[in-house]
């Protein structure tokens, strides 16, 4: 049995797993009887490792959902239909922009004339930044182009990416695979794990294992056809390039857009296993405005259309 | 020097402390000059414990901020000051109530006659709901009786924690401490920190130290006349109780709500030294809507009254 094999065996799935991949097959099956659509599956925000079985703690993987959420965005714009794998309370599409106290902000109460009935609507001033994203938001909806299926931890994730890769299969190169979502390296097996909270009487030491490396039979057995995107997240610059050529090599998909976390927001590289090639934010861009992720899906769209010529030659 | 001395000699305070200490101070400041005020700090949300220097992972404690922040509105409600001290995007009182996607789904555009100036309202069947949780929040913001400061990792906290005591202390007796955060109970200490990311080449063993506990400074030395209240979440019933006795014996503090992690959102136990006091949501209460946070500020506003009689004598 292979390392990912026997973590399938030894992981049961969440809960909820059932009627979300019931959800991921109708939405496949709607957008693959039109010929000419396009999808993408986007993974989004951090994996958690549980370190007690009632968990209380757990190790966690910095990620807020930045690239995922905003991405989802400039895929849906450009008429992508878009899974959004996400984890639970990461950033998602379109409600990114405001945080809850902002909503309230924009809203004014309308009781000017003591009616029983007051109304409330968005103030005036803050109707030019909300209009833009609410008709985008409510365009996704109504086109039914915006799936959204969340996660927590390690375990959920691999569970549901594996179901998302065998309804997307069928979309064969048309299928793209933008994985974002900040996995976790380690786990601690449920065997080593206590039942109840860690007492903090002593200074524990956590074992951990290493999580299979799902990439491999995702691009060798799930979706082998599929333009599979990767990301590599380092702190130190030196190694970036290096580490992304090798998991090219290891895992052999399309691309890895490589990302140093001081310098995420301004600056990726697109790492083949021939090329590499930067995509800058520049200050002014960022002042005015635009976020990295429109040049970035841009290129990959650019990218995913070639290769879907490629193929069918 | 003692352990918790150790912890702020070797941990920075986070960047932008001097302008919450200012922040605190100034709230403080106003709501003194009035004798009557009583006011109340809570603390919500699980505090992070950072394995690198650049972080990237990090031990979380499961807590999504239900209990702080709905306590926050109740405390508000009866006519405390608050400030809430919060793990940045936990829950926060009023906005906990909708999520994101939740107030896009309440707004709708109204541009019926193709006017250039489309205006946006709240759906009349929202609005019932919307309406008296948007007048609270008004209510709070105008008088200046809510004060947010946020922060992610243990030091910040511990940080945090201490100068909005020494804010509050001036008010003796009518502050009180709702300690309702899930602190980390383990750190990895600054010099064992890896400088970079963890690489996922070998399995490593983290070993973690005990954070200092807190409560010994906060009751004995920081605001020795306030009503300090703590929270202790287990996930075995059997070491509840006596876990809770321990407590106030080593701290010396007014009182400890006890709960168990599958059943705090309907049971907690009042543990002072000589008495433990349930507090119960009933099924049809939950379902009628009532939230156990609000018999429980009830209750703990009746003990701080009491206190409070008691000391003036």
């Amino acid at each position: 049995m292979t390392s990912w094999e026997e973590f399938y065996a030894c992981h049961l799935p969440p809960s909820d797993f059932e009627d979300n991949r019931q959800l991921l097959k109708q939405f496949c099956e709607n957008h693959l009887k039109n010929k000419n659509q396009n999808i993408v599956l986007i993974t989004s925000g951090g994996t958690i490792a549980p370190l007690e079985h009632n968990t209380v703690r757990f190790v966690d993987n910095f990620s807020a959902g930045n690239r995922g959420s905003a991405s989802a965005e400039f895929f849906l714009d450009r008429g992508y239909a878009v899974i959004f794998l996400f984890r639970t309370k990461s950033l998602e599409p379109f409600t990114r922009h405001f945080s809850g106290q902002q909503f309230l902000d924009m809203l004014e109460i309308n009781d000017r004339e003591h009616t029983e009935n007051p109304s409330i609507n968005v103030k005036p001033d803050s109707v030019d930044i909300l209009l833009p994203i609410l008709r985008k938001y409510k365009e996704a909806q109504e086109s039914n182009r915006l799936l959204y299926i969340n996660f927590t931890s390690v375990s959920d994730y691999l569970w549901l990416l594996r179901a998302a890769c065998e309804a997307l299969a069928s979309f064969e190169k048309r299928a793209l695979l933008f994985l974002a979502a900040a996995v976790s390296d380690f786990y601690v097996p449920q065997d080593d794990m206590p039942k109840h909270k860690i007492q903090s009487s002593g200074a524990p030491k956590i074992s951990l294992q290493l999580v299979p490396k799902i990439l491999k039979p995702l691009v060798g057995n799930w979706v082998p056809q599929a333009f599979v995107v990767s990301f590599k997240l380092e702190t130190d610059d030196s190694l970036l390039i290096a580490k992304s050529r090798e998991s090219l090599m290891k895992y052999n998909h399309k691309l890895v857009i490589a990302n140093i976390l001081q310098t995420r927001r301004n600056r990726v590289v697109f790492v083949t296993p021939t090329s590499s090639e930067e995509i800058i934010l520049t200050k002014e861009q960022a002042l005015s405005g635009l976020e990295i992720e429109e040049p970035i899906v841009c290129e990959i769209i650019k990218r995913h259309e070639e290769f879907q010529a490629t193929v069918a030659q």
